[in-house]
C-alpha cells in the first residue's frame, strides 16, 4: 500500500522488471476516484463514465430506491445520458495533488506543551493548512496522518458532487453467495457499477482514464490495484495489538451481532422491511465478517508472535543508539500505559461520542445539528476536526441529504442500541437513564422518532441557519436529546483526544522516526482511506491440497447455483438462468492476485502494465483478513471482477450497447 | 402456576364456579407428561399415544434424520404401530406422587453450620432423600427445591425410556412465520407432534388420559394448561433482579447472539450443513427472543418499580414483626451481598463449569466420563448432585446415546465457542491459553474434533467402564482438555454453591417463611421445570386498538404466506398448498387464553371443565415474554394449536387414518 509519492520503483523494477514512469503514475493518480460514501473506483471513459463495486454503489442506490422501484435489487441501465439518476449525496474525490507538510505540523507542536496544549496546537495548524489550501486552491485540502503520527501529508482533492447512476445489475448476480460466500473464493460475481460525474451540468472530460481491457489478465501477469484502503494496524504496538484483541473487538463484535440480530429479524417481517434494511444488513454483516477475521488473526499465536519478535528487534536497536534511545525510547511504554487509559473509558466513548448508542440516521443528523450550532461561531482553529471550514461543504452534503429515511427502521435500529447502551452501562446507570427518559428502549425510540421533525431536509436546514439560538429553542426530541448528552459526550471526546490519541501520537512519531532513521522508508504507512498503490501477480493458490485456479468462469456460477439447490443467496437473476444460451460459459468472471488490498479497497482499478484496466477488486479471501496486521501472499488473495467477463455479460445478457460502446470505444488517455 | 399438591381450589370455585374434584386433578396429574428434553406433552389414547409440540420433538426427530431423510424438515408418519420409530434417548416421566420433605431438608441444615458445610448437609440429604426414594418405589425420584429455597418436594416419576415417534408434520406448518413470528399473535402453526410410550416392547396403557376434544375451546372458555413450566423469577428480590438485569443477561444475550450468528453462517453454507444446524438454530433463537424480552421486561421501568414497591412492603411488614425481624430481616441485604459476590465470577463459571467455552456434544461427553469416573467412587452423598446415584440412568441414556454427532458442526460450534471464550476472558488469560494450546480457535477446534474417538459409542462405554484408571490413561484429546480443566471448573463450582447458591437459598426460605406467615400461600412457587397446573380464559386481545380475535383459522395461513409473497419462513408445505381445496379454510388454527405459560410449558395440554384435550400450548406473545418476573393476563396470553384444527388436517391432508381413529375413539379415563 505504497503513496502515490513515495512509489516502490525500485522494488518494481528489482522484482518485476517493470518502470515505473511519471506518466503512468499520473494517469493511475488522476484516473483514481475516492467514492466518499467508503470505496474506491476509477474513471473509464473521456466522458467521466466511472466504474466501482456493485457493494459501493448500494449506499446510493438504496438511496434511490423506492417501494415501487428498488434499485438495489433489480439493478438499473440508463441507455441515455437523460435516463441516468442523480445521486442524492455521493461525493467523489479524485486525488490532485501531495504536499508534504510534516516539518510544519511538528514545528506547531512544542515539546514542553502537555498533552491538552499540544492536542489544541496540533487542531490549529491542521485545520489552518487545509483552509488556506481550500482557499488557495479551491481544492478539498486534508491533512492526513501517517504513520501514527510519524508525517504529515496534505491532500488535494478535485471534487464531485453531481454523481449519477448509469448501469447496475441485480444484487443476485453482484452479491452471489451473499454472506456465505463473502470473503472466500472461488467467487462468481458481478460486483460492478457505472457512475457518470458531471459538472456545470455536463459530463466530466477526465484527463486522465483507464483504457478497459477487452481480455483482462492472464496468469502471472503482474498487476497494480490503485485505491483507497481504509485501515491497517501493521505498525501499531503489540500494546495496542493486545488492546484491541482484548477490548475494542469484544466490544464491536458483540455490536455488531446486536445490530446483525436485530437487522435480520426488522427485514424478515415483510418484503418492504427486507428492502428499506438491505444496506445496512450488508454492511454491518460484511463488518461482522472482517471484524471476526481480525480477530482470529490476533487470536492466532504466530501474527503476534511476529509482531513481538520484530519489536524487540525495534526495541534493542534503538536502545542501542544513545540519541534514539533518548528520543523513542520511552515510546512504547508510553503507549502501554495509554491504552490502560483508554480500555477505561473505550466503550463509553463509543456508546456516547461515537453515537452506538443511538444507532440511526436521526441521532446522527440531530447530534450535528447540535454541535454545528456550537462549533461554527468558534474559530476555525478551535473546532472539532470535523466541523473545520474545509469540510463543511462535504458534511452538509450529507447533512441536508434528500435521501429517504425509513421511520420504522429507525424506531428498530434506535430501540436495539439503546437496550445495548443499557446491556453495556447496566440500567441504572445515570447516562443510560437518561437516554431512556423513564421508558423501556422501544416505547423511547416510538416517542423520540414519532415526535421528530429531522427527517425534512427543510427543518434540517431551519435548524441549522438558525444557529445555537434555533437549536436552544428546539423542543424537537432528538434535538433534546442529542443536546442534553452533548456536554458529557464532549467530555468523552476531550479524554480521548488529550489521554490517548494526542500521546499516542507523540509516541508513535518517536517510533516512526527511529524506524526511518534505522531502515529508512521501506515500510509503507498503514492505510488511512486515502489513495495507495499496490501491486501483485494474478496468480491461484492452494487449500487443504486443492489448487485453486486464478481465474473463475461464468460457468462456475451456474454450477454452484445448481449444488446449493437454487436456495438463496444462490439464486442467480432470473435475466442469467433465463440467457445462459446467450453466454460463453467459458467466460471469465472473476480472478485472484496477491496485491495488498484492504476494506475501503472495493471498487479499486485493477490495471496491468500498460496502465489498462483488467480488473475491479471488490473483495479479498479469508486469508487475506489478517492483513490487517500483517501482509501476506502464500494463501492471501484480492479478488477482481475480470474486464473480460463484464464487457461479455453486458453485451449478452443487458443489452447495454451504449455502455460496451463508451468502455470499448476508450482510446486511454 | 399452582403446585399439584396446592391446587387454587377456592380461587377456581370463587372466580369461575369451578370445583376441583380428585379425580379431575389426578387426571390431570398423570395423564400430563414430561419430556426430559426440555418440554411437556400429555396421553392422548389407552395405547400409550402421546401429544406434544413439533418443537419439543425437533431434538428426537433430528436425531431419527440422515442426510437423506430429514424427518424435521420433511415430517413423518407411521400408520402402524410396525413403522413407529424409536427415539435414542428420550425419556419422559409422569408425576405419580409428591412428597413434602421440608422438615427433613431443614433439620439436616443446622443453623451453625457456615456455608461449605450447610452446603455439604443438604447435598447429602436430598442425596439420601432421593436414593432411599428410588430403592422403595423403583421410581425416578428427584427433590425439588421449592420458594428459592423456602419448601422442599420429593417428586416420583414413572419414567419412560423406549418412546417411538408416530407424527409429526412439515417443519414449514409446524413452524410458520419461523423466527419472526415466534412469541407473536395471530398465529398459524400445526406446532404438534405424536409419540407412543412402550414399555417391555408393549405400548403402554396408561391409566390416565386425555379425550381429544373434536370441538375444541370457544371463546370465554375456562381452560386448564398442565404443564412443566421451567423458570420464573417472579419471588427474586430486587437485587436478584438487577443482577439479571446487569450481569447476566448481558453476557447470556451476547453469547446467544455469537451462537445463532454462527449457526446461521453454518446453516448457510448447503442444504445439508443447514439440516445439521437446524435444531441448534432453533433452540438458539428462541432462546435469544425470549432472554431479550426478559430483559425489556427488565428495563421497563413499571415492572422494577412494582417489584420494589412490593419488596418495600413486605420488608416494611417483616419489620414490624420482632420474631420474623429477626428471623429474616436481613435475608435481602444478604442476597444483595451475594449477587455482588456471583458478578466477580459468574462469567468464568458459565464458561468453564457449565461449559460454555467449549459448545457441542463431544465436550459435553468428555466431561461427564471425566467426572463420572471421579464421583462414582465417592459415596452417593458426596457426589455433584447430577451424578448422585438416582439419576445416573437418566445421564447414562443420554451419555451412550446413539444419535448422530456432526464432525463438522462440533468444529464450528467449538470454534466459536473458544472464540467467544477468548473475547470474555481476554486472549491472554491462562485459562484461555490452555484450552487453546498455542492455536488459534479454529485450529484447536479441528485437532480437538479430528483427534477425537468418542463420537464412537462402544468408546464411550469403554471409558465409563474403565473409571478412573481409563480416563487418566486416556489420550483422547477431549478426555485430556476436560480433565486439564476440571480443577479449575470445580473450584468454580465450589464457589458457587458455597458463596452463591447455599446462603441464598438460607436467605430466600427465610423470606419465604416469612411470607407464609404473613401471607398465607397464596402466592405460587417459581417455575421448576415440575408439573403446575394453570388456568385462564380464552379470549382476544387489543393492541393499538387492533382487535385480535382469540383464534385464527387455516385460511389465515393461506392469507399471510401469500402477503409475504411466499419467502421463508413463509413458504406452506406442497401438501397445503396442493391441499388447499380440501380444507375448510374457517376451521380454526391456533387460539390463545390468559392462562399462565412460560418456556418448558411447550407440548403443554390445554384443557377444558371436563378434563378433555381441547389444545396443545405452543408458544406464548411478546406481551407475555415479561411473565418471567410478572404474571399479567391484559395482553399476555399463551398459543395453542386448536384441537379441532389438528384433526381437520390430519383427515384431510395427511391422510392419518389410523392416528385419527386412536384420537377419536378416545372415550376418556
Amino acid at each position: 500500500m505504497w503513496l502515490l509519492n513515495a512509489p516502490p520503483r525500485d522494488l518494481l523494477d528489482k522484482k518485476h522488471g517493470f518502470k515505473l514512469t511519471d506518466d503512468w503514475l499520473a494517469r493511475a493518480q488522476k484516473g483514481s476516484v475516492r467514492f466518499n460514501s467508503g470505496g474506491s473506483g476509477g474513471f473509464v471513459s473521456a466522458d467521466g463514465l466511472i466504474v466501482t463495486n456493485h457493494h459501493i454503489a448500494a449506499d446510493a442506490l438504496a438511496k434511490l430506491s423506492t417501494k415501487d422501484k428498488d434499485y438495489l435489487r433489480t439493478g438499473f441501465y440508463a441507455p441515455t445520458r437523460k435516463q441516468e439518476l442523480k445521486c442524492p449525496d455521493l461525493e467523489l474525490n479524485v486525488l490532485e495533488e501531495i504536499v508534504d507538510v510534516t516539518d510544519k505540523v511538528t514545528a506547531a507542536v512544542k515539546p514542553e506543551m502537555g498533552p491538552a496544549e499540544a492536542n489544541a496546537a496540533r487542531r490549529a495548524i491542521l485545520s489552518k493548512i487545509e483552509k488556506e489550501s481550500t482557499d488557495k486552491t479551491k481544492l478539498r485540502s486534508d491533512v492526513v496522518t501517517l504513520y501514527q503520527g510519524g508525517a504529515y501529508h496534505l491532500y488535494r482533492y478535485k471534487k464531485y458532487t453531481d454523481v449519477r447512476l448509469v448501469f447496475a445489475p441485480e444484487q443476485e448476480i453482484a452479491f452471489f453467495g451473499g454472506d456465505t460466500d463473502n470473503f472466500e473464493y472461488p467467487r462468481f460475481n458481478l460486483d460492478v457499477a457505472f457512475f457518470r460525474a458531471y459538472e456545470g451540468g455536463k459530463p466530466v472530460k477526465p484527463r486522465h482514464f483507464f483504457k478497459w481491457s477487452a481480455t483482462g489478465p492472464q496468469a502471472n501477469d503482474l498487476v497494480f490495484v490503485t485505491g483507497h484502503p481504509g485501515t491497517t494496524n501493521r505498525l501499531d504496538t503489540l500494546a495496542k495489538l493486545e488492546h484491541r484483541r482484548d477490548v475494542t473487538l469484544p466490544y464491536v463484535l458483540n455490536r455488531l451481532r446486536a445490530m446483525e440480530a436485530l437487522l435480520l429479524q426488522f427485514g424478515a417481517q415483510g418484503p418492504e422491511q427486507a428492502r428499506m434494511a438491505a444496506k445496512d444488513l450488508h454492511r454491518v454483516a460484511n463488518a461482522r465478517k472482517a471484524f471476526m477475521g481480525q480477530y482470529q488473526g490476533l487470536l492466532s499465536p504466530a501474527i503476534l508472535a511476529r509482531k513481538a519478535e520484530e519489536e524487540k528487534e525495534l526495541k534493542k536497536k534503538v536502545g542501542a543508539s544513545p540519541e534514539l534511545k533518548k528520543a523513542a525510547g520511552e515510546a512504547w511504554s508510553r503507549i502501554a500505559k495509554t491504552e490502560k487509559a483508554w480500555a477505561g473509558f473505550e466503550r463509553q466513548y463509543y456508546l456516547l461520542e461515537r453515537g452506538d448508542a443511538f444507532d440511526g440516521e436521526l441521532y446522527s443528523i440531530a447530534r450535528h445539528l447540535v454541535r454545528l450550532a456550537a462549533e461554527k461561531p468558534k474559530d476555525n482553529s478551535e473546532r472539532l476536526r470535523e466541523y473545520r471550514q474545509s469540510n463543511l461543504e462535504s458534511l452538509e452534503l450529507r447533512l441536508f441529504s434528500p435521501a429517504p429515511i425509513y421511520l420504522e427502521l429507525e424506531r428498530a435500529r434506535l430501540a436495539g442500541a439503546l437496550s445495548f447502551f443499557a446491556e453495556q452501562m447496566g440500567g441504572r446507570h445515570p447516562l443510560v437513564t437518561k437516554a431512556l427518559a423513564g421508558k423501556a428502549p422501544a416505547d423511547r425510540a416510538t416517542e423520540l422518532v414519532n415526535g421528530t421533525k429531522l427527517r425534512d431536509v427543510a427543518e434540517r436546514r431551519r435548524l441549522a441557519a438558525g444557529g445555537a439560538k434555533a437549536i436552544a429553542a428546539s423542543e424537537d426530541p432528538f434535538i433534546v436529546l442529542a443536546r442534553s448528552l452533548d456536554g458529557e459526550a464532549r467530555a468523552l471526546r476531550k479524554r480521548f483526544e488529550e489521554e490517548v490519541e494526542e500521546p499516542e501520537r507523540q509516541a508513535m512519531g518517536q517510533i516512526a522516526t527511529a524506524r526511518f532513521k534505522l531502515l529508512g522508508a521501506s515500510v509503507a504507512p498503514d492505510a488511512t482511506f486515502t489513495l495507495r498503490l499496490a501491486f501483485g501477480v494474478v496468480k491461484g493458490y492452494a487449500v487443504d491440497g486443492v489448487e485453486l485456479p486464478y481465474t473463475t468462469t461464468f460457468g462456475g456460477a451456474f454450477e454452484r447455483a445448481e449444488k446449493q439447490g437454487h436456495r438463496e443467496p444462490f439464486v442467480l437473476p432470473t435475466r442469467w438462468r433465463d440467457g445462459k444460451g446467450k453466454l460463453d460459459l467459458k467466460t471469465p468472471c472473476n480472478f485472484v492476485s496477491t496485491a495488498d488490498t484492504i476494506g475501503g479497497n472495493s471498487g479499486s482499478p485493477v490495471l496491468n502494465r500498460a496502465g489498462e484496466l483488467v480488473g475491479v477488486n471488490f473483495d479479498r479471501n479469508r486469508h487475506g483478513l489478517v492483513r490487517n496486521f500483517v501482509y501476506t501472499d502464500v494463501q492471501a488473495r484480492h479478488v477482481a471482477v475480470h474486464s473480460r467477463g463484464v464487457l461479455a455479460a453486458l453485451r449478452a445478457l443487458y443489452e447495454a450497447d451504449a455502455l460496451v460502446k463508451e468502455l470499448t470505444a476508450s482510446s486511454g488517455s
